[in-house]
């Protein structure tokens, strides 16, 4: 097992309408100045708005709203005007990951007097300086960052979408799974395959002997395999959300992934897919991850594919490379029952054109042919990607 | 999925010799003046309490030392009056389980002008007074101590032994797993025990359809089962100690617990047994537990023991009850291949003369009877002693 330093100060509030009875109480704990965060206008057809601002009664309120997915550093740089006019004490963030990334660099940005795209071009500005205490309400879970101290920003100038760690995650998160019972069935598989990613590409790494955590993510997994399709079936099925959005959080706290040695490997090949094509980024890891196992599948691997097979499909059998090979498919099967397209033509992605780029981009952006769990020279990812393009080598 | 509140602020520093460069910044972080605790001279012998003592060189260091297993109230007593005298600013606890409980409590009664006692028996009175903050170096693994809120402190004048939750977890906690090297065959078998019973307490319980929380936990068992007996082959086993070590401290943190609905019930049954007659809590626990296991399965909890057997030992076959019984049957020699006696005569205790007593007493203290997983009355604990008298039962 290798080195790890572990910390995560989120106070996690777990449970259905937990906001009407307790918002107003945890808010007080911060101020009374409080920056709303928000998407689009899904929260007040849903009533959630109104019963936010009911427990907001005694607060000054300043909203930002309109935060786009993939939020941009336009959001960020109105957020920190709002944050630094009106002198805010507390953001509140409700909505899905894109609204909590967004604030989180608000949070940072508020103590910072130049262009907040600073902070994401050199995240260590932001350990020097502040950061607003974030609360936030979960609406779409997937992401993790509830729990967590990345955010991912976009900046349409310069064509970059840029990932960086803050000091703190958030204060406080409240996680209601009936909040979910909205989301598509097309979210929802998206969500279920993301968050399957995260646990992958923690779970493949070269760090040996670190069963515990192994053994956390495979849990974790299994869970998700079970209610990813009955929240499919049955959208308001509580339990299911409730697996879903504490599968989601655990995935990417931290926890799950102490001790690690390698980057991950699919989330940067995927991130060129949607720049370029702007597909859903959970739809693209559920295409590209099962080629990618494929493709790394070897000698050396086959027993820690083996494990995953055995300690997450209950695949028996002693041939390691057997066991493997079932496990792949049924990751494949698992993603294609949950009704998404399981190749790049699926998603509109008809020719190779930009693989190429697309490759190396992908391979410099995490420096993939240096430290991914298999080294993956740009050649590599194009087969990757030339692989998505048909179900060849799946049954 | 049942509503639950989670939150734990410990810092983790796990890796080996990281107190040698980290210990002074991290203690700098809360003061000069620290209070030093431990239990006998086994960390001068080690060589541990010098490498301590070159980190503290530039503070005042204040030492606290004799606390001895079980820790008692005298011992909260006497670092009271010394963290009071010479108004100390943080403890740094460095031994086991009894050395960061007996420090937990007096972090709270350095704030308190009666008799520490009370903070034991009402624990309310903690929560609304400061607590110095800990730091801790862990040497010798198993009660999770490290990372959560709880403490267990003896009275031998009122012959209480008492457990209660303080307002904070240690600040830091320092895990090397080469400190627990030179712990003995036998603690390390009890040790292993222990992590299992915590793992099992907070998975045998009645709240339903938290996969997320139930596959956490048969992962960390998997990775116990596996390294507790490599522990014993090979004490100085880096990877053997680290994963019992972050077993350990996962298997009590409070993330595998979120969302339960029972009490513990074999841990008050224990507690009897050790009160009565002074064994080894994790020895205790080993006897018992696979009797608990026969006593309460029955065709309502074969599926669950089933989910055991089959996600944690691999077992097949699609017959609920065949698979429990396997899987019981499994737990029981895994525990005897520990080396540690599997009876209560293996432990010296011949005979059923304070079995009554003790069945009450463990009932009435964590109310079996009304809040276990399996509701137990007196006699049913009688009978789980009795079946402990031989190894009738097992193979």
């Amino acid at each position: 097992m290798q080195d790890f330093t572990f910390v995560n100060k989120t106070e996690v509030h777990f449970g259905q309408n937990r906001i009407d009875h307790e918002l107003a109480d945890v808010m007080a704990r911060y101020g009374k100045r409080v920056l709303l965060t928000y998407g689009g206008g899904s929260i007040k057809k849903s009533g959630l708005y109104d019963r936010v601002m009911k427990q907001l009664a005694d607060f000054d309120v300043i909203e930002l709203d309109g935060i786009a997915p993939n939020p941009k550093i336009d959001s960020v740089r109105a957020g920190q005007k709002l944050a630094v006019d009106n002198d805010v004490d507390v953001i509140l963030a409700v909505g899905g990951g894109s609204v909590i990334d967004a604030s989180k660099m608000i949070a940072s940005a508020k103590f910072y007097a130049g262009d907040p795209w600073d902070l994401v071009l050199k995240p260590s500005l932001r350990m020097d300086i502040d950061q607003l205490p974030i609360v936030d309400i979960v609406t779409l879970s997937a992401t993790g960052t509830e729990m967590n101290y990345g955010s991912v920003i976009s900046n349409p100038e310069t064509n970059q979408k840029l990932g960086s760690k803050g000091p703190n995650s958030p204060a406080v998160s409240f996680l209601d799974p009936t909040l979910a019972y909205s989301v598509s069935k097309w979210q929802t598989a998206a969500g279920s395959i993301d968050i399957m990613s995260h646990l992958f590409e923690q779970y493949f790494d070269n760090a040996a002997n670190k069963d515990v955590q192994d053994g956390v993510k495979e849990g974790i997994m299994r869970a998700v395999i079970k209610w990813a399709p009955i929240a499919l079936a049955e959208p308001d099925n509580y339990d299911a959300r409730a697996n879903l959005m504490w599968g989601a959080t655990m995935a990417l706290n931290g926890i799950t992934g102490v001790g690690n040695e390698n980057v991950w490997t699919v989330h940067p090949i995927e991130h060129e897919l949607s720049a370029y094509y702007d597909i859903t980024h959970g739809v693209g890891l559920g295409i590209l991850t099962p080629r990618w196992m494929n493709y790394v599948l070897s000698a050396e691997t086959a027993p820690k594919f083996a494990q995953y097979g055995r300690n997450v499909w209950h695949l028996t059998g002693d041939d390691d490379m057997e066991v493997a090979k079932t496990a792949i498919q049924k990751t494949y099967d698992w993603i294609k029952d949950l009704g998404v397209p399981t190749t790049l033509p699926g998603v509109g992605i008809e020719n190779d054109e930009h693989f190429d780029a697309m490759a190396q981009a992908a391979v410099d952006v995490n420096k993939l042919d240096q430290k991914a769990y298999v080294k993956l020279q740009p050649a590599d990812v194009v087969k990757i990607y030339e692989a998505s393009m048909t179900t060849d080598g799946f049954e």
